[in-house]
């Protein structure tokens, strides 16, 4: 089984979560999500993120969901899943559950009520033990999501005191000299290396790749886009990955809205055939007519624009 | 089956989750505990509430524990169960399995995103469907914990676009005006009659009572306190009743401290033998032995003045 | 005098305020400013604003702050400036200082502790009285920054109520089916017109002229972005205005960092020769040297990519 | 002059602001709250705090309030004046005149976004610099009003980095194991002796005196309450320190009520003869005819309960 470790590199995608119009798992679009996020350069998938409805999910649905996406990758590369939550005890049955399924490792990102530098500590001491050392686990740091922060000497800590903590999702915002301060506390022995991968939509993704991030986990409806810029910054062409990333940032902004911005990504990829429904379950939000004509005409600017590319 | 209804008065007690020294379930003490709470004056019990550590169990164990409470109470006193959480569909799914094992109506406390009133009065239209309209549901306004403000002309609003809205718990801090504006809309015919519980401990029982509140939905170590007010209060002796709750109320106000108040009144609990272990699954509070020698002197100072004013 | 009304339009920049290195004010560097800002299509300018550093300047500075702009201005275009505070005294105080020296209207932020629709009512019933009904006042819908979220409704019954709101800075996010709701509750009759100015730093500029805004009211390192996108828009030519905000929005994207931002956009006004230092006075955030890099970087490839549009 | 130092005890009394029934500084007033208080055994001021109503003054009636306080109080006890607020340059000026006008310290809270130890230390340290060495600080800990959580850690390297910072009020709830464990942290020489003044409104008065709490800093309509918990205290009299406190608790748990205590405050001290009138200024809770028939009849339990206990 495949196990995540310090060395993931390139771009997980938070994958979304299908359903068909009248709000059922939609397990054939769950297939075609798959392939297409395979074909367009992920090198990991991560199911039950918060882009990925999981709140909204039964126990039993997430496990169905999870199962069947597992069997789908069939080994082509590692599936992480989120195991977020109030408490350590179900939170270590769906972990189990999940490894058991064939997961990678879970993310874990902290509840909204911590604060101080031991208290975060403390809480993922227990996330640690809770999972079993033998689950990797992913620190998701986002804190507009959660209203936590993450100070950089608590992560060193808790990268430090836990064995199973192999990777940072990296969302703060603004973060990028938190990147540069891990790595230097690796550099100068202070802490463990492990994989930094970047979030929030991958707006700052070629600064966060200059940083030393190891490349993306998060969602976007063109994630060719993370894939481009990651190929090109590995290769050593900067200008190129910017040059993409550029001609993306348009419409990566406008997908980046909070609260509206999964129902944007639903609907390109729907758009785009990955899935068949752009349906959120409840409570969620709705795309209006103009939502909708703005997102077409950033579309077709795109498209334009891609094409000037590469003639 | 007992229903919920508007009428509902008395004492519901938010029940703890007793769990043994190493953290299971612990059913016999849940035995032991329902014959507690109805033997101190319990009018109903409320389940799976933020004190009864529900986000830290599994749901094969919020169900079980359910199940055994109802059977134990076997129809005596009506069974809320809380069912709180991010998405519509698991609340649902929730929701139905409460009342198939024999709950009375479920509970359901605001997401914490929550802010204006339209917002509020959807996701409660959003919530009475979903749960059906044949499944009592009680709005559970709790500002201190849940960060969501839920304005009077809010809570009339739900209370008439949802039938199957048939209680308010009151938390709300301060709420005295809140109980008689809302009173003050049912007499001017605004809003349905509904029935009104208050929370916080019972630390505002007495005013809560007079403002026109049915009672109290809350928990404390101990509920004869609540019970005797609530009769003394309903005999029309407003003096016996202010005399009962401040000989109690230096513990209360010890037991009311945000985050180490389970523990107190876990440890009151066991110390009364209502339950085997005083512990708290992870994450959780830990009580001192400064803690305990404080509530050990409150105790002892209350029976003494128990003593006095029975004498 | 020049007084702010409804049909105010253009570009209203959030003005910075200099400090010399050892953290003075820097009026030399503000009159630099103004004709900077002039120069690059202001057509009104916000004085004391968030990003003004307002809380970090004594009462006299800002009255000499304030006084200096306007009088270097000279009723070239209208100057707004930002009046928020807890308290209606010395706010009222601060807008009738700042009317007497000669600005067209005050901008107020709600206090963070606001959530029901009429308590924001109520509030902002309570400035406009407080201010004086001759007062022009702008109401500054800026949720991230405030923790406050103010619902169309609650926006609708604000302007009706105060002849003298007559402004909405919007920086609701996502926010541009606010501004398409509030443009129909003014032509259903439901709402008087008010002007409705964009934030955000710019960053949705092109799909809220779209929907109906005004104009811009932030600020940015290159206000001559938003001059030029309000321009194109204003002439009918959509694609012009979207080619211009695309070059500058790798730019805008970074200097949008929460944190980080002033010092970016300081940093970027320095550099323009615009002010003389970018010193932030404390607290505040520095940028490190591989911050200045990605600036300098992004800068770059801006300037290409403008000479490439206007080759 | 008197400087606050690490060795103050007692009962520093947060003093209400009077106001005229239009809303003007009550001076007047403010002579006698000033002997009212004394009387009643404070041992310090503390003006300008949050229930000083400090944000609703302008800078001009800030300083002719504390300036008048300080004259009338005469040397006979310390006065220690409020001086939170966002920018560092205006609280240095703040505290400076504070100073000069004979202020014996001033009181800062942390600003509401401050979040990890290392962001606490830091901004404290500016604090220490920017009023200057020789100003003695208050560090107020008051998490349920700043929303801002200090952990002992974080104490500990603010007191050890700024000799000036030598009182901690303190009010974070539940607190007591944190006054616990900063006495450790003395013992064990780990922090410089400070004093600790508790705060709440004394609701943990008795508790936290035993955990070697100073005495205390807050506000009640009663101070002699303080006052005498404090005596017996120090005398060696638990039991009669508790005594007291029980017998005023019913009134003083409702003074605490957020929002709402402030407005009961001033009724009380009005009807006492302390003050004219007990007007709030705006924004501010009013108090109703309910409320005030509660406080009446709390107030005549409390007095027949004292005459009890004198008997």
């Amino acid at each position: 089984m495949m196990r995540l470790n310090e060395q993931a590199r390139g771009v997980f995608i938070i994958a979304v979560t299908p359903f068909t119009d009248s709000g059922e798992l939609d397990l054939p679009s769950t297939d075609r999500l798959v392939e297409f996020y395979l074909e367009r350069g992920a090198t990991g998938l991560t199911v039950l993120g918060m882009m990925g409805e999981a709140p909204k999910l039964t126990a039993s649905e997430s496990l169905t969901y999870v199962e069947h996406v597992i069997e789908r990758v069939a080994g082509r590369v590692p599936v992480v899943a989120g195991a977020s939550g109030a408490g350590l005890a179900p939170m270590a049955e769906l972990a189990r559950q999940m490894m058991q399924a064939g997961a990678a490792g879970v993310m874990v990102a902290p509840p909204s009520h911590l604060r101080s530098d031991d208290q975060l500590v403390n809480y993922y001491t227990q996330v640690g033990q809770a999972i079993g050392r033998d689950t990797p686990f992913v620190l998701q740091d986002f804190p507009l999501a959660t209203s936590v922060q993450i100070p950089v000497q608590a992560i060193v800590r808790i990268v430090n005191d836990n064995p199973n903590c192999v990777m940072l999702k990296h969302e703060d915002w603004p973060g990028l000299e938190k990147i540069s301060a891990l790595r230097q506390a690796e550099a100068e022995g202070r802490m463990r290396r492990i994989s930094i991968l970047a979030g929030n939509g991958g707006l700052f993704l070629p600064e966060e790749l200059g940083r030393g991030a190891d490349g993306a986990m998060t969602g976007f409806g063109y994630p060719e886009m993370m894939a481009g810029v990651y190929a090109a910054h590995t290769a050593g062409d900067a200008e190129k990955a910017h040059d993409l990333f550029d001609a993306y940032l348009p419409l990566a902004r406008y997908e980046q809205q909070p609260g509206l911005g999964l129902a944007i990504r639903k609907y390109v990829l729907a758009r785009r055939g990955a899935i068949s429904s752009s349906a959120i379950r409840l409570p969620g939000a709705k795309l209006s007519p103009a939502d909708i004509g703005e997102i077409e005409h950033l579309i077709e600017r795109q498209e334009s624009r891609l094409q000037e590319m590469n003639r």
